[in-house]
Formats: structure tokens, C-alpha cells, sequence
């Protein structure tokens, strides 16, 4: 019995570039200017990791109160610049179709309610469907623990999941947990930095997945 | 004799985030939803080019209107999200030292004054430096008009040109032109799009070019 487990920003909504612009305003608000590619390329890793990052490019390192007062900062913006959120092309469909199909999934984000909550509306999921979010675990990618506590809540065995995600930390996590997974363009990487990460197989958007399912040998 | 053209956006300057989020509200508050990855996939296009390709994407055609619209709700949103611009790392450091060591170089954007003002402000550039802008020619990147009248203009030869650039479109445009070209990846493109592209180098951002001049062979 196959498994698809799915990240959830820029995998499932269409949020990436505006927590990439709310990340670069809440920096740039705290004098701490940078560069809107070294973000983007760090969307989707825990926060924690995300500002020690951060404050490697800066030269010095951020103390707790700026890294919790940078992540506060960009939840505010973020809600103010994206109000409604946008499912990607084909992600309600496919989340409809594996429900109605009764192929087993789930969803494993470094996101955190309430931040989510309007992402997981704008999908129409159903209320059973399992959301493992980052208080969920100790650990947020790129350590697999979101992807872990999915699967084994989901009562799967590890190599028979799929993890379904637009960035490289997605696939990393994937990896380290002993999962396949596949990566889509929708959250603003190349196909090369995705296949190089892991991806066995790279697909533009939630779209071409859901067409592509015969491929992955999850269909009943 | 070997001179230097730069792209702006992306290359010299961190206007590629912002001018991403700008046309996807822009399109949103008209009710055209577009993938902020395709919209970032096409900055640095004409914007003629980039809103025809939009309606593509969105199944039908704009009419000129709807795009004149389109571009100048884009220009009001990106003024305001992005009221100060700032210079990529290496940006200032890397035109001055150009300068002052007399080694020919030019900016060819397909932005227009006086939106790109601010930007070029923000680069303390000398009042006398070449740029060349979307109203100079005829047709913008991937056409290489922009490149061709900049490196008129310099008053170099073609096959002694280098272009900087951080999208496909200037490399495209390069190529078009018969001019090598140098991709970074400060406009938030994979290293390998850029390469597939033609660009016969790629750097990180213009800190990093300023620090491989050597592999040019631009130095005096």
C-alpha cells in the first residue's frame, strides 16, 4: 500500500513568494538586508534553521529574541501581503481524487496553526485528513521527523511513501527518512536542483502529478 | 577590447522578489490567477511579452487594455511595496572598480525611467554610464535589440561583449546578439538553467564577479 505524503507551501498553495517577500521585508525593517534568492532558497526549512542561516549571511549571529521577534514579524506580514490563500494547479483535485480512491496521504509542513489554517481552508480538505505540523515534532526539515511522524501515524511503512515537495529540503528530509520522492516546480526551483536533491521524478505542479499518477504505481 | 553589458533587475539590483509578488497581486485584484514560479520564470521579458504569455497561461488573450492595465497596476504595487531598492552584493564596488580602471561597460534593462530611477540611484552610478532602457528599442530581451544598442552605443565590437545577466532571457538575448554571456544566480534561477541557457560562466551574484575578473580576461 502506497503512501503520498505532501509539503505544503508551494506544493499544495501558491505562498512561496510572498513568504520569500515578507522574510525580505521583515529583515529589511530590522536593518538586516538579505538577498530575496538566498531566501527563497531557504523557504521551507524550520524557522529556527532558517535564521541561524540567516545570520551566518549576516556576519553575526542572531540572538533568540531577534530570531523570534524576525519570525513574528514575518507572520504579520505575511497575513497582511496574502490574506487569501491560493491552491496550486490541480491540488484540490488530486487531494479529492486520493480521498475518493481511498489512496492513503497526508501532509507534513514546517508550517504552524493558526499560520495555516487559511492554506488548508483554500484547499477544501477534508476534516480527517492528517496535518503534521511543526510542533508536531522536535525537529522541522531538513531532518525527517515531519515526514516520520506522517508516516507513522498514517500506519504505512516507511518505504512505501512518497513525499511530494517543491524544495530541496523537502527532498532531503525524504531521503534522510528513507522515502522516494518526487519534486515539483511549483515553489520556484529548477528542475536540475530538484532531481540533484533526490527526486526521482520532477513534475511542474500538483497538476501534472495528479495526470502522472500510472507513473508512480499508487492507483488501486 | 572587452566590455561589460549588465542586466538590472536581479543582477545589479534585489528587485526580482518584489517585482514577482507586484504582477501576482496585480494580477489577482484583476481576478487572473498566475503561479508566482511562472511569473518569476518570465521577469525580465518585455513586459508586452510577459503579459501576452500571461494570457496564455490564463486561457485567453488580454486585450491591449487589460495589459496596459496590468503593467501599470504592477508599477504602482512595486513602487510601493519596494520604495527603497538595494544593490546586490558587489554591485557599487564592482562598477566603480570598472570605472576607475577604464574598462568599457554598459546597463541594458528592459525596465524604463522613470520606474528604474530609484534603482539606479541606489548604484551610485556615474552620471555619465551608458544605460540603455526599454524605450530605446524597438523590442526588449529575449530579443537582443537591447544588447546590440548598447554595445553601439559603447562603440565596442560584438564578439568583444560580455553580457550579465540573471534570467534565461538575457542569456537568450545574448546568444541572439553573438555575444558571450555570464549568468548569476541572484535573480533566483538554478545554476543549470542558466548553463543550458549559454551562459559560458555563472557566479553567485556580482560580488563574486567582481572577484573572477580575471577568468574574463577584462582586466587591463
Amino acid at each position: 500500500m502506497r503512501a503520498l505524503i505532501f509539503d505544503l507551501d508551494g506544493t499544495l498553495v501558491d505562498t512561496v513568494y510572498a513568504h520569500v517577500f515578507a522574510w525580505q521585508c521583515a529583515f529589511a525593517e530590522a536593518d538586516m538586508a538579505i538577498d530575496g534568492w538566498r531566501i527563497h532558497r531557504r523557504i521551507g526549512m524550520s524557522g529556527g534553521l532558517f535564521t541561524r542561516a540567516a545570520g551566518r549571511e549576516l556576519g553575526h549571529e542572531l540572538s533568540q529574541q531577534e530570531a523570534a521577534d524576525l519570525q513574528s514579524r514575518h507572520g504579520e506580514l505575511f497575513r497582511k501581503l496574502l490574506p487569501k490563500r491560493r491552491p496550486l494547479p490541480g491540488a484540490v483535485e488530486l487531494l479529492k481524487f486520493l480521498r475518493s480512491n481511498n489512496i492513503v496521504h497526508g501532509i507534513a509542513t514546517s508550517g504552524s496553526r493558526p499560520e495555516i489554517n487559511a492554506s488548508l481552508d483554500a484547499l477544501e480538505i477534508d476534516p480527517g485528513l492528517l496535518v503534521v505540523e511543526r510542533g508536531d515534532v522536535l525537529r522541522a526539515k531538513p531532518e525527517p521527523d515531519l515526514f516520520l511522524a506522517c508516516q507513522q501515524r498514517l500506519g504505512v511503512r516507511v518505504e512505501d511513501c512518497y513525499v511530494v515537495g517543491d524544495a530541496v529540503w523537502d527532498l532531503l528530509a525524504a531521503r534522510r527518512a528513507g522515502m522516494l520522492s518526487i519534486g515539483l516546480l511549483s515553489g520556484g526551483y529548477g528542475e536540475d536542483e530538484l532531481s540533484q536533491a533526490g527526486a526521482f521524478r520532477v513534475y511542474r505542479d500538483a497538476l501534472e502529478l495528479y495526470h502522472s499518477l500510472d507513473e508512480l504505481g499508487v492507483l488501486p
